[in-house]
């Protein structure tokens, strides 16, 4: 079994840096789009069959050194009493804006509630041979929180912030009520296979230190030590975050995701040798001709060189006009690295 | 005269704390929006008479420290060579993609080209009786580049990253003509009364350190070195730039902007005393309660305690929803703090 993921996310030795890429099953991809005009991508999700064949096309073509589960970050919000729709932006349907809202969320028990979850998760392990490690993952509560409070895409989430500014307690009830679900939600991901997971908290960087301190990292926290002793890596990736590195220093991950905006070399002088360290090449290198996307994969590479374990990634996700021969060309850069 | 933004933004001694507020002439003033109902955008923008009016609006209704120019960072693009529309946000016809749209750009003659803009600021000097000081502004050449790339809004600014990496020299090329008419353009609203100037670096924030500094701080310095003898004080101000400060305490302003996301204190920890600092309370804040934008704004103040220079402002721009009153309540609370 290639193994190299779990290795360099516990910082132990490895022959070269393991590479997965985030959205990895997506739209870039001739064989994904051709799935996708079947289906529409709620059924995608729903559907075990089709969630494994997605998730398994990157791992085909390109011997990625992980598969991560094809789902969406809002799935466990129907469980907890949301209509959603995607069109293609996810639109939550009677969004949570006072403490009375609050009071009507579920905490779900999403063993049974999402089934096909769990089921997708299952049928990849036995998919996969043991040939590549399978990442489960979740949003942050702090950043599922933001979509169930603004409802849909926002620029300025005034919605979540007034929230967080004028009802503090109220806000702080619903990622009670969110970390709960997160810890049931990807507990039963590890029991159904997971061998890691990553906690998306993509709006961590709209906050300030101390009001990310209070309603993010926090909760990301318990999330995260809830899990402590499952025997599984835990990655904790907070975008846009570079003003935020005294504070996720204190979370309880194995590994951070960094982004493009912070070196890794810098990360690792200002994080320590406590975490292995994820990313960080810029997704829009990969719109870039081929060699751009070696001569910008090696300066990773070489920034990278004294991390206690690295895994090469994206800053970010993979951009749907990326074309999939530049992803070849990362893969190889990156797989034919001997640091 | 109330001369307290020049001297905070100078580090000299002041008796209180100047307060202006980014877009403080804008939608969520009724008074503005009862011009915009007979006058479309663009017009207010070209008719001086009616930026002279709207310009004065909150400072006649707030006593603010400081009036700035209503206008559009997007004003020199036309001149530039582009035709441009707001529908509402900015769109602009035949964006640079090549080294050959770059050889089409001009580099105008502000003065003469944009007679409005500088009609408009001579107005508001007789208007403004010397009461407080007129700031002008424009944007950063790297923020122009990235609307004159992206054409429009983007979300992940492929184009403009696909330019500096694929083709920097195309970039480089745009980026010397768009400074060289920025250079005029300021020069020009000085010598037609400007007090001091702002450079909006709105896009800075999407580049990693090395990026940004070839491609966004060098230009932005080239513009405030060659306005450095004018004799008015240069404020930069890059948004969601944490991740860029040892960069930015390179350039040559003689203040800097803050946004939400870096305390104020923690900033003068890292910038040191060459800088006065403005900024930098959350706009979001200021949909809240009075209560909270009160509170909020004390611990701003609070941490602006031992700047060599304060100017209050915003992180970003003030949003269209913001209560009339909660400008008032900030206005009363930073104008009758004493430090």
């Amino acid at each position: 079994m290639n193994d190299l993921l779990l290795r360099a996310l516990r910082r132990e030795p490895t022959e070269r840096t393991p590479i997965w890429i985030m959205r990895q099953a997506g739209r870039y991809l001739p064989e994904y789009r051709e799935v996708r005009s079947k289906v529409d991508f709620v059924t995608l999700c729903k559907t075990p069959e089709l969630a494994t064949e997605v998730t398994m096309q990157p791992i085909r073509r390109y011997g990625l050194d992980a598969a991560i589960l094809f789902s969406d970050i809002l799935v466990p919000v129907e469980p907890m009493g949301f209509g959603i729709e995607f069109n293609p932006g996810p639109v939550i349907d009677r969004p949570v804006r006072s403490a009375a809202d609050v009071e009507r969320v579920r905490v779900p028990e999403p063993e049974q509630e999402l089934p096909y979850v769990y089921e997708a998760i299952r049928m990849l392990r036995r998919e996969l041979e043991g040939k590549v490690p399978l990442i489960g993952f979740a949003a942050s509560p702090f950043t599922l929180a933001v979509y169930m409070v603004e409802g849909q895409g926002s620029k300025n989430f005034d919605k979540i912030k007034g929230m967080l500014f004028d009802a503090p307690e109220a806000l702080h009830a619903l990622l009670d009520k969110i970390s709960e679900t997160t810890i049931r939600y990807i507990g039963a991901q590890i029991d159904a296979g997971a061998q890691a997971f990553q906690l998306f908290d993509t709006w961590a960087g709209i906050l300030a230190p101390e009001t990310y301190r209070e309603f993010a990292l926090r909760y990301a926290s318990r999330v995260l030590d809830a899990l402590a002793d499952r025997g599984v890596p835990r990655v904790y990736f907070a975008l846009n975050s570079a003003h935020l590195w005294e504070e996720i220093r204190e979370c309880g991950a194995d590994a951070l995701g960094v982004d493009w905006r912070t070196g890794l070399d810098k990360a690792h002088g200002i994080l320590g040798d406590r975490f292995a360290l994820q990313g960080n090449l810029d997704p829009c290198v990969l719109l870039a001709s081929p060699d751009t996307v070696e001569r910008e994969a090696r300066k990773v590479l070489e920034r990278a060189r004294d991390l206690p374990g690295h895994v090469f990634n994206l800053g970010h996700g993979i951009l749907p006009p990326t074309p999939p021969e530049n992803v070849q060309r990362l893969v190889e850069t990156v797989q034919g690295h001997r640091g």
